[in-house]
């Protein structure tokens, strides 16, 4: 019969459950409106009034929220976890062929375990190395000498340059392109000369890296990303950039030359990183900031103006025009009056 | 004879026309310099002193722009809208040769329309369907039962990730992705879990989208694009997020995970939008706004700062970093003062 | 013997040395840790510390920072330029192929030389021109009457459309799109109906285009990149923008249609620009401004808000929404008080 029964997903979790035990489940879904026959879950507590109306047949939630529901529910202390690995459990298997498609061209110096999966129209040049069980989806480069760790897959459109080594089970979405020239040009006159980029790029394990994005060769040393790094789509990561481990980057960032970014680190979408910045381990920085300086401790960090009504805006753009000589103008205010002054406030200076 | 009368461009317009209905026109061209023999516009009011110094053979302008040129015209209630037809009638004819490239890999259990042309190292997958006079240019991949309305033209090394749709008429440049995974992972301790992503992509009629564009497939549910949505180039669209019919958005724009933009929005280059917002009709947000709470309003909205004198912004940049005490004091002068204040600024605190 | 000794260098460069001129050189290094037997420089003085712990062979350096060092130096009045000559001595050759590869699809009327090398996949379509020592590396698509100039290198996975020409020297890295249609629609009610496209783009000599960046076709006349321009990963260059010769961009920067850039600006990264601006030669613009109006005169140029504490930023940015009023109310204590004014201050509006 297909699917699980809740106790059965129970015991694959390792966590308890409330209500029939042989409630059988056959998939996923979301909480609202939910599917019958299928299990969701709570992890937002903005979501937590959805638990009355959903048609869900199970939801994974955690023991404070078990009162509210009335469907069974399986308790677990990280929800989002566990439906993870329930999600995992029913999402479909990945069809595989071992084998060289007829279509790719592999150089005969390079090698390629038999049990990997060069797909169409692939390309693997001279001295690559494609370790077992990889799968290269349709249209993948994997220029000289580059390396592809075990059970990693990219999954199409990708572009692995020259040296490159990737580890085991790395995911890369199609579009990605790993190595390509940092920007290094030296001034001559009104002219640029390039800079030869000769380093490589080297990834870790359990790195995955979304579409569009691009890491660049490092400039003489390598541009690094640790293990289990996690890069959404369109990131632009410059050369010599050394990533630490479990670092996640939201969509469309861009990291200078030669930043350190620590480890654990929550970078959102739209973030801007000068080059040659240090950022400690366990910094959380939100979405469009504009990193001008070295972090040299974990906290959370921003920058930028929310959204506002247009023509409000237009009145506050306009008076930070001025916002130096209004902060003069209070000054002179201040010690043109005879009440005494805050001392705190009369030290603060602009560079304070 | 090449080209047509001004008459008989009126005809295919529905217009009036001024001067000599003879006028023979073989094509498109700017207003400045313009070219003999061909037709140009007016529709920006900034280029109106233009007219008189134009090569053009004839303009399409609106009725009060009329007495100011000194060529034939083209009288239309919305010149820019005559002359997008006026530039189609001109337009080179589309190159196509129906059938199945010899270097394309199609899978014997998909189906492709026979008016349909599939391009040289296209690769269409297991179940995929290609609908009747579709185009694939070089290097795009349909993957398996992904679905491609009729007519719609995908240029050149376009990804169609599992299971996305897409409707009829629409246009995709080269390097857009289409149904890569989103980006969703459930932490364990220090390390990302995957959220296996296992949406779709639902893409209406008339839409088009821009060279290297990336939508993501949903998690749980699909994301959606509706009818005649227009995005440019290199724009982010994040899992489950819904756009509305007839909604444009400017390039390098990113739209986070789950939110929901309404209908005819207008949304300028650069802007970022965090997850879960709700965005009304007819809302217009102006470029590289920061977008972090929904919009319930139709009207315009921005934020940011524009550009200055590097050393003036250094200036106010520093003061802002001391606005909140800067307020404070002003609040302290107030209070110090004896003349009655303004109740109305009194009462306006930092969260009104 | 392999290498060079640092005489042979000296002359290579045109440039003075002290130290052993028989010092062996095969290669170059970092600063720091550096390598024994080969050559690394200093150019930001910020690392002149690290001069004393290098394990260089030897230092390109100006004559300044000669005193300084303690292993053999070049004495080179621009170094980084010095250095980059020394590096691109040491490179690798690129490994080339001369002829058209056999899976490459070339159509009869295409002209290509013999010298040049179509890569794997390639597809050079009607009447395209690809002159002498080209390289298209694997998976490029030269459109319809495209022109590449001579010794061009398109490293994989570039697409050239119809018409667009390249001069000679140029470098496009993987996954960049040039020519496909500009962002124009025409009104009609609530639809958007397609302006055509039909300009195209011209590449001067010694351009390079970084990773995913993309530049649009003009929609009458054609967009323009000058000599010696340099575009780094994943920036967007809009319809019939116009850039100087020898400008500079910083990834992620997007520029809107018809802006025209001036000659030997450096613009940085995630950079917005308007449409229709005008952009004064050798203008500097830092990282993530917003250029919402022209800049006529030569400078540098800023706008943001740079990284900050969350909590002090979120207490400045409630601030920033009041600082009209907050304006306003100092104005009012301005007046209401006794002592004289400041009549600068009091002289300067929102409008100035």
């Amino acid at each position: 019969m297909a699917g699980y029964t809740l106790a059965e997903l129970a015991l694959h979790l390792g966590c308890g459950f409330v209500g029939d035990g042989e409630t059988r489940i056959v998939g996923v879904c979301t909480l609202f409106p939910g599917l019958p026959g299928r299990v969701s879950f709570l992890a937002n507590p903005a979501y937590r009034r959805l638990l009355g109306r959903t048609e869900a047949a199970a939801v994974v939630l955690n023991e404070a929220d078990s009162p509210s529901c009335l469907v069974p529910a399986l308790i677990a202390a990280n929800p989002h976890l566990a439906f993870a690995r329930l999600a995992e459990l029913f999402a479909p298997p990945r069809r595989t062929e071992q084998g060289i498609h007829p279509t790719a061209v592999v150089d005969q110096t390079a090698r390629v375990h038999p049990s990997a999966q060069i797909g169409p129209h692939c390309i693997v040049e001279a001295g690559a190395e494609v370790a077992e069980a990889v799968v290269l989806g349709p249209h993948c480069v994997v220029a000289e000498s580059a390396r592809i760790g075990p059970h990693s897959q990219l999954v199409a459109k990708v572009y692995i340059g020259p040296g490159v080594s990737l580890g085991s089970r790395c995911v890369l979405h199609p579009g990605v392109v790993i190595g390509a020239d940092g920007f290094g040009f030296a001034r001559d006159g009104e002219r640029w000369v390039k800079v030869p980029q000769l380093g490589a790029v080297r990834i870790g394990d359990d790195v995955e890296i979304g579409a569009n994005t691009t890491v660049d060769r490092g400039a003489l040393d390598d541009t690094v990303l640790e293990d289990g790094v996690k890069l959404d789509n369109q990131i632009q990561i410059g050369h010599n950039v050394h990533i630490g481990a479990h670092t996640v980057i939201a969509a469309c960032s861009g990291i200078s030359g030669s930043t350190v970014i620590g480890r654990r680190c929550m970078i959102g979408g739209g973030v801007g990183m000068n080059g040659h910045l240090q950022i400690a381990d366990d910094v959380v920085i939100t979405g469009m900031t504009m990193v001008t300086h070295s972090l040299h401790a974990a906290g959370v960090y921003s920058s930028g103006l929310p959204v506002d009504d247009n023509r409000r805006w237009q009145r506050n753009v306009a008076r930070f025009r001025h916002l130096d000589a209004l902060a003069g103008r209070v000054r002179h205010l201040e010690r043109s009056q005879t009440a005494p002054m805050d001392p705190e406030a009369a030290e603060e200076g602009p560079d304070a």
